[in-house]
């Protein structure tokens, strides 16, 4: 335990992300301070925003260049200098695409004994809370109520619809290619789902949703949010979760129907991390396991072995080749 | 009694709205039916919103060519064959650019005996209660907090910056021109109005605004909005009012930081119709009669003479010449 294989960004992207903004290097291992432990990375969380924290400060501080890629892990600590952790437990922490990396213990949140531990970054942790709050906390659906997902085979949006079908809502994804699509609906239960390249949203969505839309939980932004806000229902809900058609880009355009038809249709838009609701995390946590026990919701991970492979994951995961929660596999789960 | 002056829609506009495409009429005063009152008309108010409804549907009915330019009116009843309306009668109802209306009886409000009548379109009508319900009820602003309005000088901003200074907020207004600025700090009392047209609206909003921007009342859109945005608190609200810097032109634009900056920054943006809160208009026009003799509000009217000037008076609305409410007078309010 002397090497610590870890990438590095070499270039910030300018446009699309490629490879060669990425370098995988053989560094040391870190040695800790007081009130730090070292933790060995298990599984990385490859997410779209960690593109958009290329781009500058957004809610949390920016990748700059030089930097190990920065990334939500979890990982097992191998050594403590603070009495909150020990060697052994499992935590999820910010780290970054390395084998070993030193975080502060205020940092990382000790995780419940439960295998296989990729559940608890996806539906148990980020991804399935992130659908859990802001479609009931922020959109507020009511059984009946037409719920439209975009990014529906994506970590989130797969539970997005879930949970919207455990509500007793009608569930209508969006997403790239047949086959995806078929996907949402055979293996995820959707009512529908409409294929954004398809050429014919707005038709096709309009017959997916024949009494309009009430909740919509958007994930990508751009031209699919300017197509759907034209059916969106009076007093209706869009949950801004994410902006993913926008973050490999420099040259973002906004819908144009924005804020125009906020105003004639009386919508509500509004932004959220799921961490604004970590008060109720105890009652997320219990209706998402009960209803996966119940088969309501199934969780699907997409892992990809190897950190080699990091750089990999998060390119395709922008171009939308993932189906459910993607995460990269540095180490096994201990038993 | 037998000729009634009209303003008809020759052509709808495809860009900027002029002259031509209204013309002035000599019709027939019209005959009323069972359920109808016969309306002469004694104020038409003059809204950017006319403009929007020549472009489609809205939350009203689209505007067509070869229509008596749809308007808010105030007049009085001069025949009547309902049981609710007698001649004599004050109403406020949707009519047109015309000297007399037929309208449906359940579509007039009678009201209030109160002179001058331009104050029940004005401060007391629906610009002061849409300035209201905005910014208290979907903009809820607390003491301390910095609102900033744009459109400050204009008929329901003018109500915002006075509204939240009657609540202990920081008010700024954003206009365009050095004189109407001045009019804004000066006459209205916000503690600062930012020149827009002077071309660094980024900077001197910053300067107005040194502990960011806690609610935004947007009756603009555009260019404007996307500066804003980029200076909102987190979890600060947008209040959708009007998006007037879109409706004269086919070729809007969204701004570019949307929805990326409502996820980022969790932004609430919401839209809203005055006629949304009807069940709280008691409180509504007795806290603005209150503020109003208490001096904490000044109204302060906009009133061109002539129904022949209300093209005029639309276009002159569009490209920001007024100062507060904008109406035509038709005739003389009666004693």
């Amino acid at each position: 335990m002397t090497k610590n294989r870890q990438i590095v960004v070499r270039d910030l992207p300018k446009g699309d992300l490629t490879e060669d903004h990425f370098e995988l290097r053989e560094g040391d291992v870190p040695s800790i301070e007081d009130g730090q432990a070292l933790v060995r990375t298990i599984l990385i969380s490859i997410d779209a925003a960690n593109r958009a924290w290329m781009q500058g400060p957004t809610y949390r501080k920016a990748v700059k260049e030089g930097d190990i890629m920065h990334a939500y892990c979890i990982g097992e600590v191998v050594e403590s200098r603070d009495d909150a952790l020990k060697t052994g437990d499992i935590v999820a922490t910010e780290a970054g695409w390395a084998e070993y990396t030193a975080v502060k213990a205020d940092n990382a949140e000790k995780l419940p004994d439960y295998r296989p531990l990729s559940h608890l970054i996806s539906g148990f942790g980020i991804a399935g809370k992130t659908a859990y709050h802001g479609l009931i906390d922020v959109g507020q659906p009511k059984a009946g109520n037409t719920v439209v997902v975009s990014a529906a085979a994506g970590s989130v949006g797969m539970y997005v619809g879930q949970i919207a079908k455990a509500l007793g809502c009608r569930a209508v994804g969006i997403a790239g290619g047949p086959e995806k699509c078929a996907w949402v609906t055979d293996e995820l239960g959707f009512d529908a789902c409409v294929d954004y390249r398809g050429g014919n949203l707005f038709k096709d969505l309009k017959a997916a949703c024949p009494a309009g839309i009430d909740v919509y939980f958007d994930n990508v932004g751009g031209q699919v949010l300017e197509t759907v806000l034209f059916q969106m229902n009076i007093k209706s809900r869009v949950v801004c979760c994410g902006s993913v058609s926008q973050y490999d880009t420099d040259s973002a355009t906004g819908p144009r129907n924005l804020p125009g038809l906020v105003v004639v249709k009386r919508l509500r838009m509004e932004g959220f991390i799921y961490f604004d609701f970590i008060d109720q995390d105890a009652k997320a946590t219990a209706d998402l396991r009960n209803w996966t026990s119940e088969g309501k919701i199934k969780i699907v991970d997409d892992i990809v072995d190897g950190l080699e492979n990091a750089p990999r994951a998060l390119i395709g995961l922008l171009a939308g080749d993932n189906r459910g929660k993607r995460m990269v596999r540095v180490a096994p789960d201990p038993a």
